[in-house]
């Protein structure tokens, strides 16, 4: 595909992008070092500047003000990240699955409805009374407990597991190898001892939604879980029983929010994030990574350090502790000082 | 069911409760917010009262003191979160499995002993020389190594991995995903690379342990890892090699307890603590969110922090290194005005 | 086996060790605690010198200057973590993998290609055109999925996912329940949504890498994640898209790892340790329990603390952190005694 036309797409998903030297043919996307000579190359990061040195990719994607040596053919793009990435839809597009129709090895309950087009391997088990939708991908090592609900277009990667009675929306992604509507960490103290009290509450996922690998989202133990409508998490991330979690967040990875949290909408919590139970944390809040977040945040706050507190405290904390003991020091300065000076004044 | 016969089980269960109002019959029990005509709901933490206000519940369980709006009849009961326990218990019960026997679809080794009333999915594997005690559930994708030892009325979830030779007692519960008796991180170096050694130890997990979701518990590299009897953990929590757990403990999500560590009965870990290796930790500590403990600590001791220390300490650290740069500012005011006195008396 | 002869290995393998006292006869290695009559124990932390009175180890391994009482024999070795590991190499050796050969209940793609020696369980799935060197083992529940390439003599215990077209040298551990190659979290926002960017790139793990359970090591975007030969993981550890880690490294349980990041050879992160994204960790590099790693690090550094500070200045500010609350009353102190000076100079 030539520059020119791929650059039509970019403007035809909205971007402002224009080609600048030679239209040549590319035919995938690569990072600066790794392209070969028919790949497309972008720089976002100013950091990864340097590269464009002595990268061997046919043409790059760069935003205002950054010319590569050369003559290296360009587009240039005010957001090069949203412009690479139409590039890479273009020229690659998505995972293809493999195509298992509905495969006489998979374990499907007779009290199952499967929607149009099912794809089901091998080594899948879909239970009693489960409803799936249509156009529908599980992988092998998947179990869909009793009950479940799944919308349209939803890919469950290979060892999934679904308990009873959770609801997925449409267009859900699962990777491998996540936990939905496990019981959560229910007990009552009684003598000393822990009391189970069954959790008969359940998780739901809202559309559109993609959870990564290895993740647990805790069923409600009365009630349920709910996970908005587009959130993105990423990998080995726990929620808590009973947790509200609005649309359009984004979650990195190890992020924990533990039980009866209520999360607004757009909200960022980076890598290794804490929430503790009980909070509220509103619309658009950000959080820096490894944040311990122990009380509620209001709505669009940016918030760092544990506990967590607003980010230029965080910082202003943090590098006042760095000196701490540089001003230790003026303190036993002074110290000395003022005993001087009461010795002088006879005291 | 009644009111009144409900709140007679509560009493049974050694719970002083009373019904005040109408004696409803409840069929259900719900979140204040979720609940429905037939639903019993109720209230333990404060700041879920103003939810009295809209409820649809047919009546609430509330403490001692509290009275909802509108003449709903309430169970008063001075630890409602206990009461509404024995009600969840009597009107849902805990889950019940699918039913499949001794599936066809089962890999079981010949050489395998399973008690009576064994209930095993097709797609799990009990492999050579398992003991498995009566009435125990294994669901797909489980995989039992040689040699294991389950007691009795254990359920195995989706996917849960038990290494060779580890041992469960009776009615132990293990999440999707959990992987018991793995290798722990143990090499030895040599020249610079690490050699392994041979993890010859096992897991043994006591009488009625719970284990969380996607979990990973240590074999021991000689002798074994231990979890006591009764306790119970969250999701995503990491166990290394010959650390020994006392009995009735809770873990929240994400606790990490590296190897060769010491745990007393009754401590509570919240989420997101670490414990460094080859520590004491004393029966009934309670370690606070993200408690990071890297120093053995006192049976009864209350800790948070990390490093972690006394939770009073680790508080009133907190608020003076958040005071700190006004502390700081304070100093240099001090500097300016003992430099004035000095100039002052002619220094 | 007697002593001398097990001495003898250990002198093979490059250790300087003798026999002292009694030339017995052991059959395995044990704690000693746990040893019995035939077994040989070792003491390599002084913390357990205490352990040596009450033991019935048959002999003990020990380093310079520790005698045991009661003429325990010994195998005195400087190193006895490294002889006692040969110990246990020759006693008891590796783990020994059930045989199924080519179960016919595996799931094998007719395009796959296969080494000699396949040892693959039913309810495993190698899907199409994957290759698979000599001498693997695959446990149940694994997914190979299209095109991944494997190398030879690696073992995937149970329920372990690799993502189409990742790669694995050979000699590549991977424990339970691991997933290699999943889609990081790649978003680019629009229209305040997150538009999914294809991850067309691939994880690739070297030779001799042993990875531990409920790891998550992601694919990149474009070009790959790399992890370095000999490099070993403990468990629910994370790895970020385009991450590329050296060789020989080590990393501890809980640790993660963002995108975009490059460290060097030999670098040990200890437990819960936490990288952000894009940044360059130098060859030996060592960081402490909880790090939470927010800039580049230099080679050879050891760091602590969250943000991650070189590790004296880490504890210096954490002691002086703990004496706050004491420098505040002393700053009080003095701004009294400056009043009071400043009073008797009639100011």
């Amino acid at each position: 595909m030539r520059l020119s036309q791929l650059c039509a797409v970019m403007v035809e998903n909205g971007l402002k992008a224009t080609v600048e030297g030679e239209d040549r043919v590319v035919t995938g996307v690569n990072t600066l070092d790794d392209a070969g000579g028919g790949d497309l190359s972008f720089v976002s990061n100013p950091k990864y500047l340097r590269a464009l040195q002595s990268t061997s990719a046919a043409a790059v994607v760069v935003g205002d003000g950054v010319t590569p040596p050369n003559g290296l053919p360009i587009i240039r793009c005010a957001d090069p990240y949203a412009a690479v990435t139409v590039a890479i839809v273009v020229l690659h597009g998505y995972r293809k699955h493999p195509q298992w129709g509905l495969s006489d090895r998979a374990f499907i309950h007779p009290t199952a409805k499967l929607g149009a087009d099912p794809n089901v391997a091998g080594g899948a088990t879909i239970a009693a009374k489960v409803t799936m939708g249509d156009h529908c991908t599980v992988y092998p090592g998947c179990y869909v407990a009793d009950g479940v609900r799944i919308g349209h277009g939803c890919t469950l990667y290979p060892n999934v597991v679904i308990y009873d009675h959770c609801v997925l929306g449409d267009r859900v992604t699962i990777h491998a190898g996540s936990v939905i509507g496990e019981d959560g960490l229910g007990y009552a103290p009684r003598d000393k001892k822990w009391f189970k009290i069954p959790q008969i509450g359940r998780a739901v996922l809202g559309d559109d939604v993609e959870i990564g690998a290895n993740c647990t989202i805790d069923r409600a133990t009365l009630g349920q879980t709910e996970i908005g409508d587009g959130t993105k998490f990423g990998n080995l991330i726990v929620i808590g029983h009973g947790t509200k979690i609005g649309a359009d967040c984004l979650f990195v990875g190890q992020v924990g929010v533990a039980g009866s949290v209520t999360v607004g909408r757009h909200v960022t919590l980076a890598g290794q994030v804490g929430v503790a139970g009980h909070l509220t944390i509103g619309d658009g809040v950000r959080a820096g990574g490894r944040a311990g977040i122990s009380g509620d945040v209001e709505p669009g706050a940016e918030v760092l350090g544990s506990p967590a507190v607003p980010i230029e405290r965080a910082k202003r904390s943090f590098f006042a502790l760095q000196k701490l003991p540089e001003w230790i020091q003026r303190i036993k300065d002074l110290e000395r000082e003022v005993a001087a000076l009461r010795e002088k004044l006879g005291e």
